[in-house]
């Protein structure tokens, strides 16, 4: 084997602890840095922590760095000026600002010969791959994207960004009986709070005005405001006994006729323990593919539907036609 | 739009008809000849049927061929010699046999700069897709492939020749215990026999010993001595009333850890009424794949593997990002 892919993680959040855990099953890539804001940031591996404002000399030291920050505020910022620099890959996820954000990272990647991998975790990630082979397949049919049950980091993150608020949990539920009419082939129309139910358990900083942090929760725009939301306030030990772990997952689920009223499903879940570690896994197979991507010239910003599945794997095409196809 | 995609359909069984019953849903592409070695054949759209010996005259009026004819026989003699002339797009099935499979159709389609996507259905296939992606996120842990129910066409032709057996169906079903342990994250070592029964449906000739065509499905090497074997006597009628479907079906459940023990599990399944009908469609959208591959200079053997899921769709990338993304 040649050198190995060299790997640097920007942002040591739950993600970036989670590439770093994870990366070392890859015996074709090895962490060389964490980029991060914070100066004296002590991380588990025995690797140099890199401030931001210097990650330009480490240019030629790096092959792809995994973006761990959020989407809210972090990724639309670093990205565009990382892209400048390296090959990234991130898990962008805001889905309605997709579009403006890809504009920006391309022409940064471009600008540069380098290659961007966005919007890379389960969702956007295997769940757009899900959603686009079926609508490839059968796009007369209908697809239904469910979470949960589960915590989501973003909407987590939201709820903690509100006035007044000095911790919170948000889950995402699916609603049984609509999963159910669409296994069923009935076609239903469905809105997200047909298919959803959104439960946060938040803990209110002292004197806060609870009232007032449950409707700003509530409205809160792309987050919440279309969905069902029930808004708990818990203490501070009941989140951390009850509420912390990062599990997560969903359902995909296709339905289509064929011919004469044959109905074909087509249904795809994930049942993660932890959220984290999976987008890590997923951001770490994606960091391989946009390596070669890269060295065969395809540059720009890219998303997990312009990558082969195979070159997402370790295994040689050889090998994936012999043992996996 | 630019000229539609010009498909033909070579072999005109169940799945060739699928693919014209299909196709009218792709306003990309249109049907402009059916290839068949049967001279008089009537088909049901309005285009012409070509011998197999007069193929060479349409190489400029196809854009890709569909080989719609079976794995055991017919498609490892056709596609290399059709690959010569036109991109293909096969479902070659035959799973211990497709590296030698992919070496033959790679050097006749290199031969002549053309693009033959090999083994495009279910399994292999999307099943293959879902093995792939799932080992190259998480190859630590262990990917479990089951089938059903549904007819398998060989066990079905394996009942027929039993002595006294004058017609029968053979359904694979998966077991829903050992499904279970595997969606538990038990991580269970399972046999293929462990994971499946074989239900047999068999109508026996006037005065046939049902006892001994029992017990010699049963005993039968390879085909169903080792599973879990159920088999029912009916008559003739009630077999083609009540198992003359095409359905099938099944599931790829991938189990792993990440981390400290945390559990995750991916599974998907397809629930098919009619199985040729979606393998067909599986390859419509695949044989718009492989004349981009080709339009783009992708030459040679390809597997779905090898496939951008974006290349399979008529949406633009853009639409792909901004609705599927």
């Amino acid at each position: 084997m040649k050198g190995k892919i060299k790997i640097a993680i920007c942002g040591y959040g739950n993600l970036g602890r989670g590439v770093e855990k994870e990366i070392v099953r890859s015996e074709d890539m090895e962490l060389v840095a964490v980029f991060s804001r914070r100066n004296m940031l002590e991380i588990a591996s025995n690797v140099p922590v890199v401030n931001m404002k210097d990650i330009g000399k480490w240019t030629d030291k790096v092959d792809v760095v995994i973006m761990c920050g959020g989407s809210a505020t972090d990724l639309p910022v670093q990205v565009p000026a990382v892209a400048k620099m390296f090959n990234t890959v991130d898990s962008f996820d805001t889905h309605a600002k997709i579009p403006e954000y890809y504009k920006a990272v391309n022409e940064s990647a471009m600008s540069a010969n380098k290659t961007s991998l966005i919007s890379g975790g389960w969702d956007p990630g295997m769940f757009s791959v899900m959603r686009t082979y079926a609508n490839a397949i059968m796009d007369q049919g209908t697809t239904y994207t469910f979470w949960g049950k589960g915590v989501s980091q973003g909407h987590s993150d939201a709820i903690r960004r509100v006035a007044g608020v000095k911790n919170g949990v948000q889950y995402t539920i699916p609603v049984e009986e609509a999963m159910e009419r669409v296994r069923n082939g009935e076609n239903p129309e469905l809105t997200t709070a047909d298919k959803h139910l959104r439960e946060c358990f938040v803990v209110a900083e002292e004197g806060a005005d609870k009232a007032a942090i449950e409707n700003e929760i509530k409205t809160m725009p792309n987050y919440f405001s279309d969905y069902n939301t029930i808004v708990h306030f818990v203490s501070e030990e009941e989140l951390k006994a009850n509420h912390s772990k990062m599990s997560h997952g969903g359902f995909v689920i296709h339905s289509a006729e064929t011919g004469n009223g044959n109905k074909q499903i087509i249904e795809y879940s994930l049942k993660l323990d932890s959220n984290p570690e999976f987008t890590a896994s997923a951001l770490i197979a994606l960091a391989r593919a946009t390596y070669r991507m890269n060295k065969s010239g395809q540059y720009g910003a890219k998303t997990i539907l312009d990558v082969p599945p195979a070159l997402m794997s370790k295994k040689s095409s050889e090998e994936l036609r012999k043992e996996l196809l």
